[in-house]
């Protein structure tokens, strides 16, 4: 027999005090949330009949989880960041904001004030080449009403050829792979970069650890992940995934969606001045008109900045 | 206006999928907690407006958390391990199962191994001599029926004058104050070690940091932590709180319980040879008898284990 407590007026008077309730110091918010998780997670233990011994078990994963700093990539493969999307949406869609490029999740691997560049930029450091396919992308930033934005910000970061992120990666060199491109006066943007492999989760990490128990792998397909800001305009936080690619719609973190396959062509025709096989990708953006100030800017969320 | 989705079909057929339901790999147990997990998580994000800064400064926090190794803290904080005693409290209750020293929780900083002698021992190293009191500690280990239990484990640990733990704080010698006794044909153990002082968390740490968000400090009252077991009895968690403690029924982790407050006399009368002020302390425990060989054993909590 199932025995509860979680309910009675004694467990949740002693919540309510370990959230804070007693006192006037603090923020009522966070009491707000604390109670509310505490409820849950008793409830939860409650109707699962979560062991002591299953307990301390997640207690010591979010432990390892923490240790490790991954608690970003669990959120993103649980498909918790996936649903604040698809809440998002719901909620644009309530208002009628809709129109334009598709977000999709940020990822926990953003690294803030990567070099800036007018209209075009190289990314790579060089230092794949030969391992490494060039690939050329380019593309536009457009208005709702289709005008081409000159001046908006296209701040974009990928993986390398073994699926590993600058910064992250400490063997690459410093923002090797991201940089801001200003739109030229077209709205235009264009990269020279190499073809990033898809991403996979460590191993040995906690959350391929967890994703191992609930039978999945921890892959992504190649993409390349955008911010894309203009004044006046909302704020897109966005990814490219690449068509051909076998996880792109298996994606451990469901970041693909539709409007956001990125049709790669291979070419071999030295047409782009060199010897051998590149890539070549083009990729429009649509931004919505922002309805106030905070709408331009992306999310407060806590971000890696690069000491350099 | 709030909007909701976590509750359509579209949506829980999606975190079904996140939490592993589509495959026959993986551990059916776990998938059905995540499965809930997802959609407690987005119930209240959804119930409570959560934001997108909100959420990530929540998954930024599990990281700093970890980081330090507080989760085991921030549950007992937060009582989450108190709710743990009280409903396993009520399921004793539900089968008759009374009687006996009631339990407390354990806290986070229990090791394993630490040595063992028969009957008495000295637990501290000397190295706080002229700071602390000099403590005498003892007492009986009983069974159901109030008869000694000779041969018991009493294993037990706690804090220096600086409310701090050997293992944990680097400066301390090995398995300062920690120490296993055995009892003796009387079912006694007796002690020679220094008063505690109350813990209080570290105040730069993320359970403080929550705390204080919370307007509640993070102190304990000075307190004597103990397992004890017996082939045939119930093993037995539990906590001695020091009487006269200004944190005794103040205390952040919620352990303090009626049956657990020990009596400390303070004596300067030369009876136990030295001179000086020293403290004397009785505390009888009484198990339960065990009703399966599970039942001796204390929970498979990861712990610590000193390296020799």
């Amino acid at each position: 027999m199932t025995v509860k407590i979680a309910h009675t007026p004694d467990v949740q008077k002693f919540f309510e005090q370990a959230a804070g309730f007693g006192n006037d110091e603090g923020s009522p918010r966070l009491k707000r949330i604390v109670q509310r998780v505490l409820q849950d997670t008793a409830r939860l233990i409650e109707d699962l009949e979560v062991s002591e011994d299953e307990f301390w078990l997640a207690v010591d994963y979010l432990n390892r989880l923490g240790g490790r700093g991954e608690a970003g990539l669990l959120v993103a493969g649980l498909g918790i960041e996936h649903f604040l999307d698809l809440l998002q949406d719901a909620k644009d869609a309530e208002v009628g904001l809709t129109g334009g490029t598709p977000r999709t999740i940020e990822g926990p691997l953003y690294v803030a004030g990567a070099p800036l560049a007018q209209a075009e930029v190289r990314m790579d450091d060089g230092s794949e080449e030969g391992e490494a396919t060039v690939m050329y992308l380019e593309g536009q930033v457009r208005g709702p009403d289709g005008q081409p934005l000159a001046g908006a910000t296209v701040d974009l970061w990928h993986a390398n050829t073994r699926g590993t992120y600058s910064f992250f990666d400490q063997s690459q060199s410093e923002y090797n792979l991201r940089r801001r491109i200003v739109t030229d006066a077209e709205g235009r943007y264009r990269a020279r970069s190499i073809v990033p492999s898809g991403y996979g989760c460590d191993p040995q990490g906690p959350t391929q650890e967890c994703l191992d128990l609930l039978g999945r792998h921890g892959q992504r397909p190649a993409h390349i992940h955008f911010f894309i800001s203009a004044p006046g305009h909302r704020h897109l936080t966005t990814q490219i995934n690449l068509a051909g690619d076998k996880y792109l719609w298996d994606d451990f973190a469901y970041a693909t969606r539709d409007g956001l396959v990125g049709e790669i062509t291979f070419r071999e025709d030295g047409a782009r001045g060199g010897a051998g096989r590149y890539a070549e990708m083009q990729f429009d953006f649509q931004l919505q008109k922002a309805h106030d100030s905070d709408a331009e800017q992306r999310s407060g969320r806590p971000r890696a900045l690069q000491e350099g």
